[in-house]
């Protein structure tokens, strides 16, 4: 199973860190060569790369200038002397924006055994993966949704919003979205979203979301932040729960956005907010995308991808997806 | 025991609602005859009154001019046709600021009956009333504070704050206060508080939470709201808590004060902020209510107030109370 030749391998690093929205110039494109695996080892190729909104954020708080992007995959095992990853075997791992990747298996995890032929794999960067996850515990361990109840989620149309809208209703919710293009806004529709509208395109986000639940919200899953969220405060339910789950309008924010203090809506209506992520309920991964793949192989969950193809166009592909340019999940392919 | 000359009461109204800091001409006096009690009926009079900072923002959300202030007292049953409240017999009523009600006993609640002689009743207004109940609940069912934790509670020199401070020091926490004057910052230290600073004499808030407590904070009390909150999140350790109890900084504001949305803050350390009213467990302020005066009588837990003598002072005595002249429960004797 050993090759004789070296594997080149391409890599991203932050050139810089961003300043204000992400530029081309910003990233920086790399290669390295690879030794073969030694006992234990695995050579992991690259068939799949998530860009996700959180990269933005991570940059800033974890990353220094030349580091390499961070970032899951789905790669393919091509050379291996570790027997629980067999050559031609697929794996998750958070190896970064990288081609190619030396992995002593400890921090790979194998594609479900029971993902049926026909399903993308690309699939396990998105609903059945961390993506989908973010929604299901945001809505359970957060939210704590409840059949009958009416859940607010914005950017609805992206890789978490498009799974929160679909399991709450799987749960029996009511369930009003918006995003930011009519595009999106008739996909959200085909999903099944009792209400959804179009941010962009409204003369007011307070009469657009009174009109699609008068009665108010229970539920608000938060995907953007900034004004979005004072303005939809006001129009929770007492005792409604949000999930704080990203603010991708905040992101790329030099100055930070301001807005009026929320104090007294919380008071008033007895609101609970919570910020969390993904990472807090590893425990309980495995039962999580076992369950999302069965809602996915039941066709209660619909999953739609954002493709790119070329390694090369990842930091394109990051920045569209902060631009919002996709429906779904983005996904690079190689 | 029925009187044969009717009574005569008093009562203060809003006669216009507050634009800003309430002001005298805000309030009118006004008074009335009170009739026999009639069968089932008791006929009360003031002994104790309650004025909270809750009641500035109540005055707007739920009163109409014109209407009685809103408020909790102790009172006297001078006259009795119901068996159940003997002529004698103490009382907590929630009927507004009057020295005189009429009540069928179905709003009343007898004060405890294991209530030491040497106790003022007055305390039924405060430590071992609302007010502590108010702090029991935001600490053990909000914050769910633990032993070893470290608590921030401002406004700390207040009904609520001194009641915090000390219940998280008997749960073993570690406990620190801040309040607007040099006395009430002793008062903080003699009471037990771990840290305690003026907020109004130190440079800079941010460093005056970090020096306190360097390794952040697990759960925030927070009386005050508007830039305290922002400031002190910041410093909230991971997994923190937050129980919006009250935002007396922003409730004479005729335009919200605003500041940086805390989203990111929220996400990055995954916390927890949720308004609460003390109304929402009634169901147990009984069982509270045995437990804060337990803790009274084994020492565990001090009591101050700020008498104010007179009930034509009431106003003057609300106003005050807004602008932090008390050191303890703020309370009216007749």
């Amino acid at each position: 199973m050993q090759s004789n030749k070296m594997v080149q391998g391409k890599f991203w690093t932050l050139r810089q860190h961003f300043v204000g929205f992400p530029k081309e110039t910003d990233f920086e494109l790399k290669e390295e060569e690879l030794p073969d695996p030694k006992d234990g080892e695995v050579l992991l190729e690259a068939v799949f790369l998530s860009v996700d909104p959180y990269m933005r954020p991570y940059s800033r708080i974890h990353m220094k200038e030349g580091d390499t992007m961070t970032g899951a995959q789905v790669s393919k095992v091509v050379q291996s002397r570790n027997p629980n990853y067999p050559v031609g075997s697929h794996v998750i791992v958070n190896c970064g924006w990288r081609t190619h990747y030396l992995s002593d298996g400890s921090d790979l995890k194998l594609v479900l055994s029971d993902w049926p032929e026909k399903l993308p794999l690309s699939l396990a960067l998105g609903t059945i993966g961390m993506p989908g996850l973010t929604a299901l515990y945001g809505l359970e361990e957060i939210c704590e949704i409840k059949a009958g109840e009416t859940i607010l989620v914005n950017a609805a149309a992206g890789a978490v919003g498009t799974v929160v809208g679909q399991i709450a209703k799987i749960k029996g919710c009511r369930v009003v979205g918006c995003a930011g293009t009519d595009e999106k806004v008739s996909y959200l529709r085909e999903l099944g979203f009792d209400q959804a509208f179009n941010y962009k395109t409204i003369s007011s986000l307070e009469d657009a979301l009174r009109e699609a639940a008068p009665q108010g919200y229970d539920c608000f899953f938060e995907n953007v932040g900034g004004d979005f969220t004072s303005v939809a405060l006001a129009q929770m339910r007492p005792f409604g729960r949000i999930a704080l789950c990203g603010s991708i309008s905040m992101y790329n924010d030099e100055i930070p956005q301001t807005g009026p203090y929320i104090n007294s809506y919380m008071i008033l209506k007895q609101l609970r907010m919570e910020g969390f992520q993904v990472t807090r309920w590893e425990y309980k991964h495995y039962d999580g995308l076992k369950r999302l793949l069965a809602w996915v192989k039941e066709g209660k969950l619909q999953c739609r991808e954002h493709i790119t193809k070329g390694f090369n166009n990842m930091p394109a592909a990051f920045m569209a997806m902060l631009n919002g340019a996709n429906i779904g999940k983005a996904v690079i392919k190689i």
